[in-house]
């Protein structure tokens, strides 16, 4: 009995030589259904010289320009690590090409700039996916489902995250991120992403009401936000704290409190081993007799994968795409609806700093 | 070669028949140098009963009323566990009669109520102590070690504590906890009391500047607040939220991150067994290479006891009776020092919550 050879790989082009394109091009070249065919940088010096430390295929073409990658017609898709400053140019040149974007986060410098992105996916039928890499653990299916059961979880109380790193000399002068002309987002945008990220999926993407940063922020000198937190407030009820920051170590924690239970989760961002998820999980606890003790005790669970979480992202968003041109779908609008609502509540946090720590209300 | 017999143990009376006095009674028959010569209800055969039940020695008298206890010549020190809104009442009368007070929390309704308390017990000399047990496990004093070691934390930035249980109907409906009249703090004064005195710990009892609740409140019909949140910022940098409910799962947690490192522990009220102490550390944690993991990972470290928490808290507070009483030492400072600063963090979330979430500031 013959059956279908498998589809033909989907053909990415690198737009941008960045350090995090290093761990992501590992992830496309590990995907099974993916493979790099281009990588474009300011420099084609640069751009070879990055092909071949990263072992892209010998037939990839190294450009010295980004518009060249968005030319070649072997290149389906994007993944863009450009300065977020620039991702509005880019993602939407991309998009105008009829290449697939997969967009490093934070996406954009604000929401209007992220609806000019979407705006030009939607209107040529590619497919969107922001680089959120812990989306696609099999540990975040496996946590949900805990946080889904009513018995063992129950309603949703209280969030707490925080992401973390302490960064460094050199990246305090002189990363994207603390540029101010780069990326004025700073470590809201890029730790603090993760975070919001976390909240929103942990309360099944309901919009928090407000967002009220913390009264306590470190800018450098150019104004870029080096730390901050926030709460926010659900509607629903529940209420969610976060804190990021370049000036701290490096911590990536999520606590989820329910009526009936608790989970936390050490190493949300990156697993501290590639192919075990960790979380922790209590439900339905009580004080021992006395109130000596409680019963029971947290439990460990453990999900594994033999694909690292970034190369698990890759085969999502290369599937997508392998559905959008074999049978004619329709691009999935799960993730550039997350992304929205992520970076809505980053603008939020942003004004509530701008303007004092006053609660801003989150409209959609 | 002649020794000094060792004193004789500090005695105490329990004035009231709460639940918490089983485990307190037990850790004073559990200290070395203490003892129960008395106890007081509303009801001498409720009393009688609570002695019998709790393995009091024979000879404890088992009085009809509190001030059978402070009339008490052989009585040295009393242990009150009544509704916080009669702690102004006893705790001044017990001092008034030379009684060493350890007090239940939270431990007034606020902290003018708290420093007429404190005024009687320094006017005659006695001891106070709060009853907050986790701060004499000596897990309290090895992670204190940590936060302390400038290479390893560093500069305190941000600190997360929660301190929950779902207490159920019957406590719901009838506790002296969720009543306006006996107890109007609610779940602020007694499961926030721990969170707030974590976050003072941690920060070395500098004070916070400003306290602002989290927008979501729970209350009942009464106006008991049933669950809360807030977030505090301190004057030298740092800032700390915290969540503590009677309506979510039993959680107990502390975390702590500095510049350089970060600490959590899950069980810091009340430890899941009682003879060991665990605690998670990590310090100048770094992305492995690619981003693909970290280096290292976090420590378990275990601090172990032989007597409990609770029993610690009793030993040390009759050891500070027993200094003053062989001595003449004074009283110890500390302890009715880092009462006050708790109680007036409790007084400012709930100044805040009751102006509507604004930020109130704190003043000693």
């Amino acid at each position: 009995m013959a059956t279908d050879p498998p589809p033909s790989p989907v053909r990415f082009g690198i737009v941008g030589c960045a350090n995090i394109a290093r761990k992501v091009s590992r992830a496309i070249l590990l995907s099974p259904n993916s493979t790099i065919v281009a990588v474009g940088s300011r420099s084609a010096a640069k751009a070879a010289a990055f092909a071949e430390e990263n072992g892209f295929p010998a037939a990839a073409k190294a450009y010295g320009s980004y518009d060249a990658v968005l030319d070649d017609p072997d290149v389906d898709a994007v993944y863009i690590p450009l300065p977020t400053s620039l991702h509005r140019h880019w993602a939407v040149a991309a998009a105008m090409k009829k290449k697939h974007v997969l967009l490093e986060k934070p996406v954009a410098l604000n929401a209007a700039e992220l609806d000019e992105i979407l705006a030009a996916c939607d209107s040529s039928g590619v497919q969107y996916m922001d680089a959120t890499m812990w989306m696609h653990h099999p540990r975040t299916a496996e946590m949900k489902a805990f946080l889904a059961d009513d018995r063992r979880f129950g309603r949703l109380k209280s969030i707490h995250s925080i992401f973390s790193y302490n960064s460094g000399e050199e990246f305090l002068k002189n990363d994207i991120r603390v540029k101010p002309d780069l990326d004025s987002l700073g470590a809201l945008g890029d730790a603090g992403w993760y975070c919001i990220r976390a909240i929103l999926w942990a309360a099944d993407y309901s919009l928090p009401k407000t967002a009220t940063a913390l009264r306590d922020v470190e800018f450098n000198e150019a104004g870029v936000i080096l730390s901050c937190g926030a709460s926010l407030h659900f509607p629903a009820g529940g209420v969610a704290t976060l804190y990021c920051s370049f000036l701290s170590n490096l911590t990536m924690e999520i606590s989820i409190l329910g009526a009936n239970g608790f989970l936390r989760v050490h190493d949300f961002v990156i697993p501290f081993k590639e192919n075990v998820g960790p979380f922790y999980v209590n439900a339905n606890t009580k004080f021992a007799r006395l109130s000596v003790g409680i019963e029971p005790e947290p439990t460990e669970c453990v999900a594994r994968t033999d694909l690292p979480q970034e190369a698990l992202m890759v085969k999502e968003f290369a599937s997508l795409v392998i559905k959008i041109r074999e049978n004619g779908a329709e691009a999935e609008k799960k993730w550039p609806t997350i992304s929205r609502k992520t970076q809505i509540v980053v603008d939020a946090i942003k004004a509530s700093i701008d303007k004092g720590f006053v609660p801003v209300e989150i409209v959609e």
